[in-house]
């Protein structure tokens, strides 16, 4: 490569790198709080129109249903007429089968599926979503408020610090949106919740071995090893006809459920199946007399529509631990699950849906549930697949439900009543097969270790000790492992491929050469405090192995080029921990090199003065450029010390 | 470009991306452990040697004194010694001050100058740190301990318990090093650090005002507020004599430091004058009588070395919480400033330090220590500065400060019983006044916004709360920073710099030109579980972005180029969001590229099945590689829709 060409370069490097002067203070934290808080930038488009067009948009982007309904028609409704009814005949079952793992009476569970479908019409923002309560929300509510307050002893104290965690669920949820801190909802990892709802399908399966078997007494504990030593020291209270019945619905409904897989199409009579195991059980029990062979029945279901709640809830200091506890536990769980699965079918249909309105939703949803009677509701997985299978269009589905709720609460409910006690224990346990993802877990297995530990972790934590500890281990380890790769990110070395003007990872590409003299790496991720000494370490690491590999043949470092181009940021401890490697490397004659700091990185080094410190003659654009410096220093007339440092550069 | 050319291209690309088999499960979790772990590569060069030579090199690696003595010679010993009676000079009240400050006998703080350097000598690796009790560390102490037993009421069980806290520390910082766990201390940053020491410097300053202003009732609260209340409430018990042979002493020792930073040479005017102090006011308060003006003096120092005290460890679960906590508290602090301040005078001197190595020597030094009278001995700065500065040049200089303590301790320790309060209080003072560094808060304002923060809220939370707390604060802040960047890693728009091939930033670099139809991003950061759904949402903005701006010219999207050179690892979750997006793109007929693929990534990509999905033929080695083959797209026979499309490919 002739010199001239170098100047060349050279010349073209100096007009490359962008020195101008740092962004201002302002509009860096503007930028970098957008990116945190808003980062699908929900105003765009607002800014350039008048003021009262800015306030209808927001108005319709705010409370969606101003949003669809001005454009709602009844060949839409038709589609929605069918989703609604059949979701409708899932949410009676589901309803009662819920509010009984809840512990709570079972028409709470129905009376939750009349007003927050209401609500989640209104401001909710998916349009597949069908509103519901979910298993691992009720079960987790009942061991939490069950700790201060037994259901049992004190069912009308019990029920209020129900409502009442579900008010503080709802302004919780209500709270995370407003902040917009649906950032909280992304530590929940997948593998978290997949190990989490197996383990929840595990305990919650267990515990229905209690209506399955028609025991009367039970342990309130949840883990496994609690729940099979009162199940085997309850050997004598055993009905076996109650355990028949049990595995005929559980049968029909595995069935129902094997055809819905084979054939997605008859997706309806999965749908429907838990309808008709009540409808057939309770007319069997009403028949048969079955409460005389120990199967159990729901019993008294009042007629008329939600009482209202608000006076009932309580603030005692006494309990108020266990209502916000089981609060903060519940939003959680309940965001994670309605959010993750409004936008998984929104995706399938190509649509967006915006995680913090879908909270405030499910806030809003919630707030106004405990003032009426309701518990916790969220949007459940298996209602919301039934609801897309079905057509659903809008949210309009939810409206249907629950006005066929409401006429069943007003004309149909007492019929519910001789519901047996195993029908329900059928239709949970069925529900919950399908939540213990084994495949899931075995993928997770050969795809990322670590990521099967926490799914591993959730799983046991869950089944062997409780829901919360199970879900905190598998979140801390979560967090332990994202902070782990900011505190040790990889670097590697380049090396030229053959040909080409690229640089490229030599571990990863052995056919890349690399260059007397001059050591190349890559440093990944953001430089922060907590890999700053790594990182400092970690490259003299790789100058000493570079020296140890090369002083047979005489050659020693004389250039390090660091390529930033995947470093994000860098902050004081990062800066520092390049000065000293600087000046360490200063002592040993090495000069240093940077290529491509990106913007922000490139406004600390400046404001700092690092670049003063190395000159700004010492930044590139490519490494190309870099490298082809590095060679003209090597062979300059000023260190021309020998031809052994001339490797490859016969031309020049 | 000719058609030709591109084939040429691509014929390369296939041959360039590097598809192998992934490694085996063993051999990356060898090579990430050992990354965590051992950044550092301690055993490098064992590997080739016999196993006896092997077991002696062990040896050395793990007691360095095996290393340095053997070649130690007189004429090195010269230096060790001038600069052990430097620092011996020093610890003598510094010893006796930060006894004071911990509420323990005077002469414990001599014992721990006498033991705890020779264990250093042996095990420690560093050169040039002195052995010593820390202020800070001491204070920390005293407030933890004092909060469950009084130092004044029951000052036997009060020191049993520093003892049992000093070997707790111990066996948590030697099971850290054993453990290679010095990651932990790489999460106290240099903020996080000048943060606290500011704060406990003006908290240290304000407990000096007891013995300044010769007070005997005072609080145990350590915050700024209840202090100052206390001073106030006891004016009347104010002592103006003793206030001004404090003021007197102070002006001496800042005379003196400053004498220091104007002339480094004289910088054992600095390091001899506590003595001086001591000397001077244990004479004046003999001759003066001083009690009788209200100046107390330390009174009562035993002659004799250290007893043993390991009969008086005390794990009486009634108490063991606090030491625990003490133990826990202290082992971080003392770890990091004994490990920050070897590095940095090691850095100066172009010599290596082991931080795993340096927990394990202060570990064995703690619980030795706490068996031989001693409390919590680390490195701490000002006399590992005087110890550097006289000239030390083994660890040597350790052994000759603990002879003369030694001396000290059989043959003048009552002498020193004379000593005022308030000269201890001056010299206390005088050092922390060093500590609090406004300049480098400062620096900190004008770089890095966040790290000002972390340092402030680590300088107010121990100045107006407490000092755990301060530090929990901050660090938890650091983690939250640490967690936000990976949870919102920048990704940016890449443009074609004109007469280059290279791909930069289009907003830092506003010369850069984008190419029509083709959206190249680079994504930086590991893409994890936390930041998934913000990659997938950014991605897809940016495509909402780039088809709003462009739509005018009736281009739209065909391309999506994802750069991943930045991307180090990839989860599980992560995946998923790329597929997830795959499938958006697809419903909107874009077709989506990587580049440059690090060897995690396309391992973990390869084992999802993701490469299988997008194809081989999608994954380029460069971004120009990538451009080509699209723009070949959009130009060929199969999708030619238009002479739109062949924007800046008129010559094809």
């Amino acid at each position: 490569m002739a010199e001239g060409n170098y100047n060349n370069r050279h010349h073209h490097h100096n007009n490359n790198v962008n020195f101008t002067e740092p962004r201002g203070f302002s509009e860096k934290l503007k930028s970098s709080l957008s990116e945190t808080f808003f980062p699908d930038d929900p105003f765009r488009g607002f800014s350039n129109d008048p003021p009262k067009k800015r306030l209808i948009k927001g108005i319709k982007y705010f409370v969606p249903v101003f949003e669809w309904l001005p454009k709602y028609n009844f060949s839409l409704f038709r589609y929605d007429l069918l989703a609604g009814i059949t979701i409708a005949s899932l949410a009676i079952p589901q309803g009662i089968s819920y509010a009984n793992l809840a512990r709570v009476p079972p028409v709470i569970g129905l009376y939750s599926s009349f007003v927050p479908p209401f609500i989640y019409a209104v401001f909710g923002s998916s349009k597949n979503l069908a509103v519901g309560t979910v298993a691992a929300c009720s079960l987790l509510m009942a061991n939490t408020i069950g700790e201060t307050v037994s259901p049992t002893d004190n069912p009308a104290l019990y029920l209020s610090l129900v409502f009442t965690a579900t008010f503080i669920c709802g302004i919780i949820e209500t709270a995370l949106g407003v902040l917009r801190l649906g950032i909280l909802v992304d530590f929940l990892s997948h593998s978290t919740i997949t190990g989490f709802m197996g383990g929840t399908a595990v305990i919650i399966i267990l515990q229905q071995l209690k209506g399955f078997l028609g025991l009367t007494h039970f342990t309130a504990k949840t883990d496994l090893i609690s729940v099979l030593k009162t199940l085997f020291s309850h050997k004598n209270e055993w009905h076996w006809q109650s355990a028949l019945v049990g595995i005929i619905f559980l049968a029909f409904l595995q069935f129902t459920r094997h055809v819905k897989n084979k054939r997605p199409k008859l997706f309806w009579i999965s749908a429907m199946a838990p309808l008709v195991v009540v409808i057939t059980g309770g007319l069997f029990a009403y028949l048969a007399h079955a409460e005389k062979f120990g199967i159990q029945i729901v019993g008294h279901l009042n007629r008329g529509i939600n009482p209202p709640s608000i006076n009932q809830l309580n603030f005692d200091p006494k309990y108020i631990a266990a209502p916000i506890k089981a609060g903060i536990l519940t939003a959680v769980l309940a965001l994670a699950e309605g959010i993750a699965i409004g936008r998984s079918f929104a995706i399938m249909k190509n649509e967006q849906t915006d995680g913090n309105k879908e909270m405030i939703a499910f806030g809003l949803m919630n707030i106004v549930g405990s003032f009426t009677s309701c518990y916790l509701t969220t949007g459940p997985f298996s209602k919301t697949a039934v609801n897309f299978n079905a057509g659903c269009k809008t949210q309009m589905s939810n409206v249907v439900m629950a006005i066929i709720m409401m006429l069943t609460l007003l004309f149909l409910a007492p019929l519910f009543s001789y519901t047996p006690m195993v029908a329900l224990s059928a239709i949970i346990m069925s529900a919950m097969f399908g939540l213990i993802e084994y495949d899931k877990a075995f993928h997770l297995y050969k795809v990322d270790k670590f990521d099967f530990c926490i799914c591993m972790v959730a799983f046991f934590g869950v089944s062997f000790i409780s829901m919360d500890v199970g879900l905190g281990l598998s979140i801390g380890l979560g967090i332990v492992r994202a902070l782990l790769y900011t505190a040790r990110p990889a670097t590697c070395k380049l090396g030229n491929i053959p040909n080409t003007s690229l640089f490229r990872d030599i571990e990863q590409y052995p056919t890349a050469r690399g260059t007397a003299g001059i050591l190349i790496l890559q440093l990944g991720s953001p430089i922060l405090y907590s890999n700053s000494t790594y990182v400092r370490e970690r490259v003299l690491r790789w100058i000493r192995d570079e020296e140890f590999n090369t002083e047979y043949q005489g050659d020693t470092v004389e250039h390090l080029v660091l390529e930033l181009g995947g470093v994000t940021t860098i902050d004081m401890t990062g800066i520092e921990a390049l000065y000293e490697l600087k000046r360490l490397l200063g002592a040993k004659d090495i000069k240093m090199l940077l290529v491509n700091p990106r913007i922000t990185v490139l406004e600390k080094l400046t404001a700092s003065k690092f670049i003063d410190v190395i000159g700004k003659e010492s930044v590139f654009l490519s490494i190309d450029d870099a490298v082809e410096s590095c060679r003209f220093r090597l062979a300059g007339p000023s260190k021309f010390d020998g031809p052994s440092k001339l490797n490859g550069l016969e031309q020049a």
